[in-house]
């Protein structure tokens, strides 16, 4: 007997990032190393304030903690945001479970079934996945690696608009692409929300991820439209915490936050333990941070530098996030990501990548694209990078020069 | 500049349970002792195997977990499942953030838009804030106070059935109602369910909460139905640890796993380190498991005896969980445990609890109803039952008896 499954549940992928784990997992079963390029899980240390916050944390009930987030942390989170010169009072800051629940609930309220939101692809892989199972369509904006992803004109922009969009949802810096918005670009993404009454929903969980002292600003920086953008954010890049799943939500529309206060108390609250760790973690020194920078934009410099090496590699060099996507001289790149895993080796080591083909919503785009992330340290990253290279030189369905972009 | 928010979030109702706690504090605030009546968060102790595995955790990177859960803690599931004769493989569980988002996933991988899930009324009242977020409707099952809230015939049940019925949600034992259904009640929703292709999602918590030496069986010890039932459980009620935030997913029907782990990727994981107090928790003796089911027999009888005492209150004795609903002689439940609050103590101090209109599907059911949570130690709660029956006394919206049901 079969369970008939909704539409909604049938039409949603498997992960394009996690899929080939398991083939992953069969290569080094069979003793192969394998360089993760594929995933965006950092080797830095974790500040020791977040187990050490949690050690201490000596109550006798595990109990639940408020629907909105603990206020400790939320006072962390506002004080954190004024370095950064953005001004949210306590009721306006949502904690959430992870970027991910932040993401789904700010579409939630915005959008209803058959409601549209923009997006620029490729995007992270995710967006597909929440917006399916909320019945939400993604417009794409499409960008380029030969453009280094930077967005296409204001009517270019402004013609897919329709009066079902909501919402424009996008990653600053940039995930999976690694492009910093241009002041120049946010303006212009201000006066199409302000004229087409629509909401920014901005996911800047990269914001410390900047590169070549490029001034960073934030869509919560742009006054004119304050009260219609929202700020999606997250400790598991900017402290290294994946897995303690706490993101936020910043809006400095208070009606936003009272309405997804339901949505808060319907999952009753994020961990409480978590929220004491975090706590901890958004009192780390800005030592840290730079430090952290630092050490990623030596290995962008290291994954550029070999990707420039690479006949038939075509990529801008990324300025944020620890992501690019490049066009590779190959058939198809999930066949080559594959390939890479079950058929090539170097001295037994090979290296894992993302076929970027699930970081669009326009079928067809990113066939021969992959997402690299660059968050091995620098000596297993160059290692990584050769081997990639010998893959590129080696693999059976190499093609004369990657397919250019429409 | 207002945003236009979307119909899903409007129709969502800020959780009864939660929505007067501003009330609560604000008696709190001029020195009011408050007896919370009014939320299911246990005092019982946590077993201190959870904090102890989480401060014995050393690794120096906060990771990512496995999307479908910690396989040690998956492994501690099916362990404990196996002491109630349910059979589960490691792939046929998945670990969610919390029961909240085991029955969200559940739902969604079973419903689209527009499509009906049955529930028993009254329910959990978060049930409407799941359904109303991803456009499902509940059919609700009207059940009565004077009837221990036991279901009605299956010609009754069967009337509301549409092509668009895709499953029965209830939790047994039952929150807010404290009802056991019997095994001739469970073969009832066995029928209905083979015969219009439906699917019965459990939300089975409260699992250990039975009292009075009844027997309990889960909806998973049912064969003929293993295909096409769903197991909701989570750690927060039977091991006190409500802060937790874990829960999980269990069904024999591998294509249900499957389907839903693409939900699971979606939001990456589920906190690393609580998924270690978690697979210690479920390691916890049975000897615990008894003691606390003793407690709460012990504070149900304290409970429903002071209720038989109460003139005007109607409602059976519950067998389960740690809730009751009661009918009482007021004209409206709200108004009256916001009086309570607000304009009444004895001795400086009053009780709260929580109106069950909300805990309905149906407009004008519960009004003169509440809900009780008996997680308060003994002393407390005879001191919480002697105020609230020297409030209904002195309330002054006082009816001669409550509204019978229909």
């Amino acid at each position: 007997m079969s369970v008939r499954f909704s539409d909604r549940i049938n039409a949603m992928q498997e992960s394009p990032i996690r899929k080939l784990v398991p083939i992953a997992n069969a290569a080094k079963a069979k003793g192969k190393k394998v360089y993760h390029l594929n995933i965006g899980q950092p080797d830095i240390i974790t500040p020791p304030s977040f187990l050490k916050s949690i050690r201490e944390f000596d109550q006798e009930v595990i109990a639940y903690a408020t629907s909105p987030g603990d206020p400790k942390l939320i006072e962390a989170i506002a004080a954190y945001y004024k370095t950064y010169d953005m001004h949210f009072e306590p009721d306006e800051i949502l904690v959430t479970n992870g970027g991910s629940e932040a993401l789904m609930f700010a579409m939630m309220a915005l959008c209803d079934p058959g409601d549209e939101v923009m997006v620029p692809e490729p995007f992270y892989a995710n967006y597909n996945a929440f917006t399916r199972a909320i019945n939400v369509k993604i417009v794409p904006i499409t960008t380029k690696a030969e453009e280094g992803f930077h967005l296409p004109s204001e009517a270019e922009i402004e013609k897919n608009i329709t009066e079902k969009t909501r919402a424009i949802v996008l990653s600053n810096p940039g995930n999976p692409t690694g492009v910093i918005y241009t002041r120049d670009e946010m303006d212009m993404l201000s006066r199409i929300v302000r004229k087409h009454d629509m909401t920014i929903i901005a996911d800047e969980v990269y914001r410390e991820f900047v590169y070549d002292g490029l001034k960073y600003t934030s869509f919560g920086n742009l006054p004119e439209i304050s009260d219609r953008v929202v700020i999606v954010d997250s400790v598991s890049k900017r402290y290294s915490a994946c897995g303690a799943r706490i993101g936020s939500l910043a809006c400095k529309n208070k009606d936003f936050s009272k309405q997804v206060i339901k949505l808060c108390q319907g999952r009753l609250c994020v961990p409480t333990l978590e929220q004491v760790g975090a706590t901890a973690l958004y009192g780390t020194p800005a030592s840290y941070l730079n430090e952290v920078n630092t050490e990623y934009q030596e290995r962008r410099n290291t994954l550029y530098k070999a990707l420039k090496e690479m006949p038939g590699v075509i990529c801008e060099e990324p300025k944020g996030a620890f992501y690019v996507v490049i066009k590779m001289p190959v058939d198809d790149a999930e066949k080559f990501a594959i390939w890479m895993l079950e058929n090539f080796d170097v001295d037994g080591e090979t290296t894992m990548v993302a076929p970027a083909a699930g970081f669009y919503a326009t079928p067809g785009l990113g066939k021969n694209e992959a997402r690299l992330a660059y968050v091995l340290k620098n000596e297993d990253l160059a290692k990584a990078m050769d081997i990639l290279k010998a893959g590129l030189e080696a693999y059976p369905g190499r093609i004369e020069s990657p397919i250019p972009s429409a």
